[in-house]
């Protein structure tokens, strides 16, 4: 480049990104475990096969970068959801556990934290209790994430941070010995705790909206398979406001399903993410002063597509099931397994060699329990009480694996590099690679432009 | 952005994009089979465990983007070497076994056959032999990427399309029915066979350098254990003219550590790579009308890092090895297994368990052995003859998975989108989501720029 058509360039560029739209509302979005396999699979879980292409997805139309996740514990080491969560609320590595605090177990300042001291709101959505490792490393500080009561009062009890929540969690919040729900409502919060309440929330008061005892049920066997999605629409029209706003969203499960190397959940949840970073493409087209960026805070399952020297990968059927492999063992183990059973719930012809197994994983599964329930209570101790479903359940995911050529190496995380995607204002910064604090750190800088 | 600001901000982008260094070479980069876990990896094999940082590899600081790699055959299915090949040099896909022919076994016309057409000087520069699939769909066209003896005689039956070409394949050059070194050599090439012969390469004559059998050794056990870098360094030396020059660059045996589950090796193969690369942006430093692109044409393996649930990957072993697992084997099947040998050959204590498994992987192998040379051969017919040597392999790289918790999940290809890096002249055509072909139609469009 000529020298003096550099300076004026580079000149020029600086007056335009001082004058360039101020990203006054930022949104972060986490894909829990979302490592590059699943936003990979994804396109070709949502291909259409009626054409010769392989349609991009909304991933692949924002992706910029990637970033790596590794906490502060060791070099090289696998990150857990808090301390991932951290790195990304507050820009600094801790220990795996750790909900935005310091390896001494000192408070971290989160950017939902300063947004709300700039006078800015904030908001919270999530499809894990709104208490789990991510939403409460944005809300709360807490040496473990284990700490699931104590983290749901902290909500209420360190001052409330979050204008609207939204996600599941009865079971923390109404609890014997205490009723959070009643103590925000005393605090002057709207409860809601039916999707329908969403498309009607008042502007005039803060928000808590709790769906389920604990996360929300997969998004494959919800009765709104795109929750996440509404809860986005409605909490972003809640949110809007002059100073602008600061919201976490959270596609909590699509970890939960890797953890169960279940790939028809993982994608389903994908497909929810897909659906709210859809309508947030279009948002951020009517409001061009809001940036939106989604990471994983790590990746989960160690999941392949391909598997076992077969150079093939066939969601094709993971998008005909119609509820999860999880609902479906617990149908099968109350029920009895004909063909006319299966058919209703597998979008396949189950092969002589997989109703076998399946029928095997059963009667297998119940002879073991009949066996551990004739013990006593002394040759019990210490064994795990057999379980038909999870025998069922197991049966399930690898005849889905097998017919998919899916593979998985773990039932937790691993430390492969996570892509980034960034739409809106100032999405450039987040090109190529960076590490996990960074980007807390680029959305913080972005919170003090204004 | 303010209207008249950004057409002012456009206009001069697009004067400077005129003006702007011009990519008078360009060099092309395959990591055979490196996903994004390999370069991931290298990241905390690379680690200096002396300081609290997490050092940056040359990979993150080029780092601009992510590609899909599925070939033609059907959607969402796993591409090979020859396919993904294909794709990168000519910016068509097609079907898995193809060398630069189209699903009719029609020929395409490659980057590199443009750019000899052009003017530019060409170069080849692989780990393995140079009549490799990935090679080959550069320089030739051939319906099976298993014609390995036809596609060597095409490189000069068809027309001598490079100026350089450097790797491994006596195997296929030197035959008994054909010597195509003497042929090239009669051709006007200078023929070198020793990895000193690199430092003093004539000018005046185009070049073959072979330098082993098939593939050259691996990095770990090699001679040079930077000799991707040594090439590259002679070749760019080399290829430097008025007119420019393509060249491609294979880091092979990336992808046959990966089919072998050896992180070894793996990572070995990666620190070639990656002084080869750290070599390339110094050299575009000085060569500033130069574009480097690195991307893999898929990734092998199956790779994690972490594995059963463990929240860890330790690769310090790994950086300590001094041998290949495949030559540890070698050996070990001939010695005897004392504890002093196993000290000599690695860099760890084997724990009684470790070392249990490895003796018992001897004596089970060799007892397979002995019942199958007893048996008649009639009998041996349709099996494989058992080794000791690979018993012995796959013991070791047992040990090594589980020491750093490295998770595989086939020995053959995966589906997951593989990482972009770009240095130089317009890298920046190269942010983003991008599909394989695409890499070729960018790479096209500059060399026709000039």
């Amino acid at each position: 480049m000529k020298p003096v058509l550099t300076s004026l360039l580079l000149a020029i560029s600086s007056l335009t990104i001082a004058h360039a739209t101020e990203p006054k509302n930022i949104i972060m979005i986490v894909g829990d475990g979302m490592g590059p396999a699943y936003t990979t699979g994804y396109r070709y879980f949502n291909d259409d096969p009626s054409t010769e292409k392989v349609e991009n997805t909304v991933f692949d139309r924002h992706l910029v970068g990637m970033s790596s996740t590794y906490p502060s514990d060791e070099h090289g080491t696998v990150t857990d959801s808090a301390a991932g969560a951290t790195a990304l609320a507050t820009g600094t590595k801790t220990y795996n556990g750790a909900i935005s605090v310091d390896n001494d177990k000192k408070p971290l300042e989160t950017i939902l934290e300063k947004a709300k001291l700039l006078g800015k709101k904030t908001g919270v959505v999530v499809t894990s209790q709104i208490n789990h490792a991510t939403p409460a490393a944005y809300l709360s500080h807490n040496e473990s994430r284990r700490n699931y009561n104590e983290i749901a009062d902290s909500y209420i009890d360190n001052g409330i941070k979050a204008d609207l929540l939204l996600g599941g969690g009865w079971q923390y919040f109404i609890r014997e010995d205490r009723n959070l729900v009643a103590e925000f409502k005393q605090a002057g919060f709207h409860y809601l705790d039916t999707y329908a309440q969403l498309d009607s929330i008042p502007k005039d008061k803060p928000i808590l909206g709790l769906f389920a005892d604990v996360g929300l049920p997969w998004a494959i066997d919800d009765s709104n398979k795109h929750r996440l999605s509404s809860m986005t629409k409605a909490a972003t029209h809640y949110l809007e406001n002059e100073k602008g706003y600061f919201l976490l969203i959270e596609a909590s499960q699509v970890d939960w399903a890797g953890h169960g190397n279940d790939i028809t959940s993982a994608m389903a949840e994908m497909d929810d993410l897909a659906k709210t970073l859809e309508f947030l493409e279009e948002y951020v087209k009517s409001h061009p002063e809001t940036i939106v960026v989604l990471t994983a805070d790590h990746s989960t399952g160690g999941l392949t597509l391909g598997a076992d020297k077969k150079y093939q990968w066939h969601p094709k059927i993971l998008k005909q099931m119609t509820m999860s492999p999880e609902k479906i063992a617990k149908t099968l183990a109350k029920e009895d397994m004909t063909v006319d059973k299966l058919t209703q719930l597998f979008p396949f012809t189950f092969s002589d060699d997989e109703y076998s197994a399946l029928v095997a994983s059963k009667t297998d599964a119940q002879l073991t329990l009949t066996q551990y329930l004739a013990m006593t209570e002394k040759q019990q101790k210490g064994q795990r009480k057999p379980s038909v479903e999870y025998a069922l359940y197991k049966s399930i995911i690898h005849i889905i694996d097998k017919r998919t050529t899916t593979g998985w190496t773990t039932g937790g995380h691993t430390g492969i590099d996570v892509p980034v995607f960034a739409i809106g204002a100032h999405n450039g910064l987040f090109n190529g690679y960076q590490d996990n604090t960074d980007i807390a750190k680029k959305l913080i800088s972005l919170l003090s432009v204004q």
